[in-house]
């Protein structure tokens, strides 16, 4: 059996000492939680995660969710007592508006709890996760009537939330898309149509479902210009906003999938669906993809999520396992063998996965800070930079920590050899599950082409501009640090290629659009590396600053260092390989005849 | 439903054009199979794969084998009559020794078979591979009673083979293991212990099952010098040599696993088991080594195979999905989107997939055919010279074409979005079974430190510098080719970095063996891509005299060509990013106390 601490010491140094949580204190939200509220919160989620969700995880993957003859389905045992647990303790509404019943801390505690919980158990998070997910289109988009009669039923976890988009015929594209909704007299809509892949479709862990859908009205345009954005709750609501009549929509199978077998992904069908426009007619895309912004951050999470608990049990099974001798003679000689720590190929797989892992956590805590900055600030200026920051890093974590999340769990079951094949130890769970979130919200190369097409030249590159700055800036001024030398010049030498990519794509992808299409994944990881180097250089600076001031963190700052130091020398090499992929640019991949294919 | 097309063209090409099949039609074997018969033998071979094989492959995958409550187990469906069909056609014993019944065809063609079986059903493919690797160590170190007893048994498939080695606390340091073999009075042994992990254990597709079996005999040597490797066979064979009294053998359970679930990987329980010696005593893990590096190969072409056929659906849904328009404006202006295959990023994918399929399967056969030689020529010089590529490719082979094998099954599933998570496509289980070749018969790691720890020093380096010699002898030949040029200056640069990291270790791992163990995953994949990219500039080499002689083919070779370019052009820069690695030690892999993991 896995099993899984939350990182909760490495959360609370980053918060506190590298991201200066203090310098937010005057945020709203903040307010109700200085350093030791956030210290309380945060081992609070810990304790829910390890103790509620965590022990569900494999036996709900095993069982899976089951629908019955007449649609309804039920979730793996005791996923609706966890649920229970979870709602009544207040996560769901974490960082929720206070206006509808949330407790409003900051967006940032919600990034930690998202962490945790998917660690924890992916599959059953992703019930709260898609519930916040539409809660964010419904207080963006939704009429005062609307917010009143949802947002406090979602945000207690009352009801939970969905967002149906795909159709068997289109996923990434939309414009496609066939769902019909027809006018009523009464202002509602009559929503007809099938919806695929849908998370947390139905389940009988709440007493009602929102559920989101994109559907077109009668007459509208063709295309993405003609999609609108209705409220279809599975239960409408009586005039006392209770659950009333049973709406027109049900889940017509679950699909049989590689891994989240916990969540029920279904197939809904809508057949005169009462529905309500929520926003502006036609304009449902928009409305939506702010949800799929917040929800691309939540993917990242995932991906970092189950490389955490993965490689937390892999470094486990390293130190216990027994399995030859190290090359520089045994270190264990009392027992039959040495433990598989102490091989280097074995640190290696483990030191890629946390080097990855810490630096991943930063880049997500220090996106989560701008983004309570932006949407709490006062300070214009200071929303502005933070929207920025937050364009520009959600599809680099979407993508980046996805794939690296995935490959990680990988590693980490190859450490257990064949005891990570079978299902026992719990590994290849992690494997299957983390592999969803490479292709959901965006697969990884939409990702790429949102980060290439559109985050870039946004502004007249004023996003990318201020990256580039900050992280300048930042090896400028610490450039005579004898201590921090080995994490700069690394760090450098990949900023430098980063901002090679880009002056070719500028120079080059205008005239050739597909030059921007073949370079774009490449440039999203390149990115990532360069990101994820600078929290390390980050986190390498705060750890010096630490270990000098306490010298019992001493180890702990070390360990930090040594980590540092591995990626700096062992992942970011690979920066040079992706700017030759970058500028070798698309004629290599466009040459063949598609028939050729 | 998944499809599968054996790439039958690809092979002759491969074989006639470019390692030149003729050559060899001296050889044993070979007088047999002119190139005319080669052709329609591979036909054969692709046909059974593709028309018995491979509809098979989803429903034997959804079915698992089921372990009955009396200790037997059911393949699933089809299975067995499949397999009636695969022996009953020669298949099995299609490389084997005439003198027990094999048709002594070149063992070329048995990796041809391997590669076209394991892409249309790797669970499958596993029952009779297993029986031949079985069978490789049987004929090696068996007395002649033992071979004619089993030998023609195992050839014509009545019997399959297993292989078992792992216990529940060891599997890589086979030193550890426990089951105990009792010498009799009749120079038999009584075996008792438990083995895990084991193919093939038990079915119902063969009246009878030979396990070979790693035990200890009481009072042998603690550790791998105390080892021996014995036949015990599921029913004692009778005088008559038919399948006679049960023996003390049985299935305890089958694993729950990630794949493969057509293949039953049981738990086999020995008590008191009748075992016969094979062999010399405590020399059994030299014997099983026989097995285990024909296995390797074998292993290295279940990574190819399930690249290949992963390759082919996610082409044809590329060619086929409508999404998106393409950057460069509409292809396809009459439809309501344009195909997958326009975006530059889906051909980056089915590029790298496909431009490592082509070169893999061409290292696999060129290794092939020195096989062939190693064990078919009277040529002392020429059996030295193949021996030593073998030995040195065998890892190669293995690490890097399970590893890619990987990750090109996950690529092709990325490609079709949400569709590649659920089972109906078939995606997913291609992704399950590939993971399982990285980790059997040697985890890659082990791999890397054969190539890097033996076979690189081996023979003081005869083996590599052979190797070397013979891809800068190719480069320079043609450096005046001014085709050639794009596959030569990358290759002669990766070359180049491997020399180098060669020369580093023989410079810095005698010292410190740990920068050995560093730098040697990094190493085996550095040496894939020199030796993929050499594969590359030889399939080029002929493409365009194939071209030049027939026009006819100029389509095809020009694909190839482009190909090619692609590889030179995006896979070989990672060469660099492994050289620094390696170069960079082990110091910052060895910095982190264990207990800091």
């Amino acid at each position: 059996m896995p099993s899984y601490q939350a990182p909760v010491d490495d959360v609370l140094f980053l918060l506190n000492d590298v991201f200066g949580y203090e310098k937010y204190g005057n945020l709203p939200g903040f307010e109700e939680a200085p350093a030791d509220v956030l210290e309380a919160i945060v081992r609070e989620a810990a304790k829910i995660c390890e103790e509620k969700l965590q022990p569900l995880n494999m036996s709900g993957d095993r069982e899976g969710c089951v629908r019955q003859p007449d649609g309804s389905v039920k979730a793996p045992k005791g996923f609706k007592q966890a649920y229970d647990a979870y709602r009544e303790g207040g996560w769901i509404g974490l960082s929720a508006d206070v206006e509808y019943g949330g407790q409003g801390l900051p967006y940032t505690l919600g990034a930690v709890m998202n962490e945790f919980s998917s660690a924890a158990n992916m599959a059953f998070s992703m019930y709260p996760g898609l519930t916040m997910g539409a809660l964010a289109a419904l207080l963006k988009h939704g009429s005062p009537e609307q917010k009143q009669l949802y947002a406090p039923k979602m945000i207690s976890g009352e009801w939970t939330g969905t967002m149906n988009l795909t159709e068997p015929h289109c996923g990434t594209d939309l414009g496609l898309l066939k769902s019909k909704a027809a006018p009523q007299p009464d202002g509602s809509y009559k929503i007809t149509g099938q919806k695929i892949f849908i998370s947390a479709g139905e389940h009988n862990m709440a007493e009602n479902i929102v559920h989101l859908v994109l559907a077109r009205i009668e007459g509208a345009p063709a295309g993405t210009r003609g999609i609108s954005l209705f409220i279809v709750p599975k239960f409408l609501p009586d005039a006392q906003g209770n659950p009333g009549a049973r709406n027109g929509v049900e889940c017509g199978a679950i699909e049989h999938k590689m891994g989240i077998h916990g969540n029920a992904t279904c197939v809904m069908n809508y057949d005169d669906a009462t529905g309500f426009l929520l926003g502006e007619a036609n304009k449902g895309l928009a409305a939506m993809f702010v949800m799929m912004n917040e929800a691309r951050l939540a993917v990242g999470i995932q991906g970092l999520a189950q490389s955490e608990v993965a490689y937390q049990n892999a470094a486990a099974y390293a130190k216990d396992r027994l399995q030859g001798r190290s090359l520089s003679g045994p270190k264990a000689p009392e027992k039959p063998a040495d433990p598989l720590i102490v091989h280097p190929d074995i640190r290696r797989m483990l030191l890629e996965i946390r080097s990855f892992n810490e630096a991943a956590r930063a880049l997500v805590l220090w996106t989560a800070l701008k983004s309570d900055v932006a949407h709490r600030s006062g300070d214009e200026k200071a929303i502005q930079a933070a929207d920025d920051h937050l364009g520009l890093m959600t599809p680099v974590i979407k993508g980046v920590l996805t794939d690296k999340g995935f490959d990680n769990a990988v590693k980490a079951q190859q450490i257990f050899g064949g005891h990570g094949y079978v299902g026992e130890w719990g590994m290849e769970q992690f494997v299957r599950d983390a592999r969803i979130a490479m292709i959901y919200e965006g697969a990884n190369g939409i990702q790429a082409l949102d980060l290439v097409g559109r985050k870039l030249p946004k502004d007249g590159g004023r996003a990318v501009m201020a990256f580039f700055n900050e992280v300048g800036a930042f090896i400028k001024t610490h450039e005579g640090d004898e201590d921090l030398k080995p994490m700069l010049a690394p760090l450098k030498q990949a900023l430098g290629q980063l901002q090679q990519a880009t002056m070719w794509f500028m120079q080059n992808a205008m005239a050739k659009p597909d030059h921007a299409g073949a370079g774009s994944y490449d440039y999203m990881h390149l990115f990532g590396l360069v990101g994820l180097g600078y929290m390390w250089a980050e986190i390498a600076k705060a750890a010096l600053a630490r270990k000098a001031a306490d010298a019992t963190q001493a180890s702990r700052m070390d360990a930090k260092l040594a980590t540092a130091k591995f990626f700096m020398a062992r992942v970011m090499p690979e920066s040079a390989a992706h700017l030759a992929r970058i500028t070798s640019g698309a004629d290599t991949l466009m040459a063949l005849p598609a028939d050729a294919f």
